[in-house]
């Protein structure tokens, strides 16, 4: 498994992460110069930027921040140069981005950016992807049609590489936790019905496969939440615990997994519980984020599992409310930028 | 309003609380012998065990505590002999209790103990009720119609104080958060069904009248929580959000209240958002235990606000599993006994 030293040499060092930009009128760009300018003390592995330099510049001098930009035409490019500018590959915006105000116009240059970056990964020429946050009500207003970043990246997956078939998991990562939501973004009352066999088993065996190639956990343990108070008792409040999620739990038993549950949620996330796996399978969006959030609400990083390539994210939005103040926090990015330098360095070692 | 500091004299200085004993066979005996034990060095205000004291004595002896027992004929005894002896409201059990095995025989003890606590803190005689945990199933097997101790104690609240209408709920307490669940142990399918205006218009007005009386807080800010993923994202993730909670809001805000929401559940419970508020209100169980039991898991005490009679209890189970062991922890009973103690003293002092 990789070394977690920060200062360790990477399998293939001449390729950086690719940042993507997210929304420009979001606060990906103030972000990512912010995670730039603490790039030596933070020991921060190359990254190169992929979206508009002149959207950068604006940014820098509207907020004061001093740093130059090199604008490259190869990945390759973004290393040797990282040390004294921040490396861009850029994409044009169709017309400049208004900070707090975002425009379907510039839509095509934000999805154009996660292209090149999933093309880029995909030559090997960068070793990751970390992208910022989309404001999919925009891209829809331009005729994006899919749910949510996680899903286009796992579109741009099947063109990429195709028939190498993938189940795409999102999991939110911190230092205290790691937690894997089954359903997102989706109304409360249709979660009992999108729950299943098939949908649990085969989400375990992603994150099963990722902790080992990815986090370097040997025989990882998984814990499965409850959908219902107190995981049902026993059938008594709600028959999905006991008829869906505990067979599919005995299955994956069956199949040589590490997997326990269904546990009862609410006695699942203190400090004592959370010895006893290294990630849990939770079955809806607040149940996996109201922990994630209450024990480490600026460090969370989304991370997809079970991609051909290495994905994270900052856990938050475009926040376009504060885009035009200076006054975003990086913490989450950096975190991002960190623990996809982590997994490519695992994924590299154990290819090599 | 009235002090905290622990040694301040009680307006009712005669009067002890009481202290049911819940199922003979979980561990509320032991917890209540181990909460005694440590009366001195953490300053408890008397409390009378309403129970068997054949399964004290038992318990006792079982784990080698030292504990003399005096059983009281009236709970204004109880006082004078705390310091020295447990006192004991003595209620026979049908057969000696079986630890860890519960039995249908002891449920009319296991209630005809909480009736008389009730009825003694009617007569004034009793300051507060604190309750040990009892078995639904177990009490249910012989003929109980409630679906738990909060609907119970509000029924013998509707027949010692007739024609006083109340609106019982149930706060989970600690010193890091105060949450309300407004369903409980119901599947999760059928919580989107039972929110309504009026569900949380009642439980709100309860909240600020309990945060108030009972918890000193004099402009109590209370914040509600969305039932869908980021508290519906303007009716795009579920309707619930936009058509039910934000409208319960709107109206207790025109009342006079000081109520915010719907806000996204998974960012209000981290310790900055915290701040912002005295209270939440939460939609179902898991979204309010999860944060509470993340952060405390010991410490959280169950409190039903709203009945004409102050009642806390442990924020635990009967623990069967463990209740012949002599292992179970007593701090969630001790905070129990602290926090029914602190209310009592507002209480009585609102009403001098």
């Amino acid at each position: 498994m990789g070394s977690e030293a920060p200062g360790a040499a990477f399998p293939r060092a001449e390729a950086p992460l690719a940042l993507t930009m997210g929304d420009p009128a979001g606060i990906g760009p103030e972000i990512a110069l912010k995670a730039w300018l603490q790039r030596t003390p933070l020991q921060l592995s190359p990254f190169c930027f992929y979206g508009s330099t002149s959207e950068l510049r604006e940014r820098a001098r509207r907020f004061g921040y001093d740093v130059p930009f090199a604008v490259v035409r190869h990945a390759s490019e973004a290393v040797p140069v990282f040390k004294t500018a921040l490396p861009v590959m850029d994409t044009p915006l169709a017309r400049p981005a208004d900070a707090g105000r975002p425009s379907p116009q510039n839509a095509p240059a934000v999805i154009a950016a996660i292209e090149r970056a999933v093309s880029d990964v995909h030559a090997g020429v960068v070793r990751g992807i970390v992208t910022n946050p989309i404001a999919k009500s925009v891209l829809a207003a331009a005729g994006f049609k899919h749910p949510g970043h996680t899903e286009f990246l796992a579109s741009l997956a099947d063109d990429f590489w195709p028939g190498q078939p993938h189940h795409a998991v999102m999991m939110l990562a911190s230092s205290a936790l790691k937690v894997v939501p089954l359903t997102i973004h989706v109304p409360l009352a249709r979660v009992p019905t999108l729950i299943s066999r098939h949908l649990i088993q085969a989400s375990a065996r992603t994150v099963a496969r990722a902790l080992q190639n990815d986090f370097g956990i040997a025989n990882p343990r998984i814990a499965i939440a409850g959908l219902n108070p107190h995981a049902g008792e026993a059938g008594t409040i709600g028959h999905e615990d006991r008829d869906v999620i505990a067979p599919a739990i005995q299955s994956l038993v069956a199949e040589g997994f590490n997997v326990t549950g269904p546990h009862s949620a609410d006695t699942l996330f203190h400090a004592a519980a959370r010895e006893t796996y290294d990630a849990v399978i939770a079955m809806y969006h607040d149940q996996a984020l109201i922990p994630i959030k209450t024990l480490a609400f600026d460090e969370g990083v989304n991370v997809t599992l079970g991609l051909p390539f290495v994905r994270t994210s900052p856990d938050h939005g475009t926040a376009f409310d504060i885009a035009d103040q200076g006054i975003a926090s990086a913490t989450s990015l950096i975190e991002a930028l960190k623990l996809a330098d982590r997994m490519a360095r695992r994924r590299a070692l154990a290819a090599a």
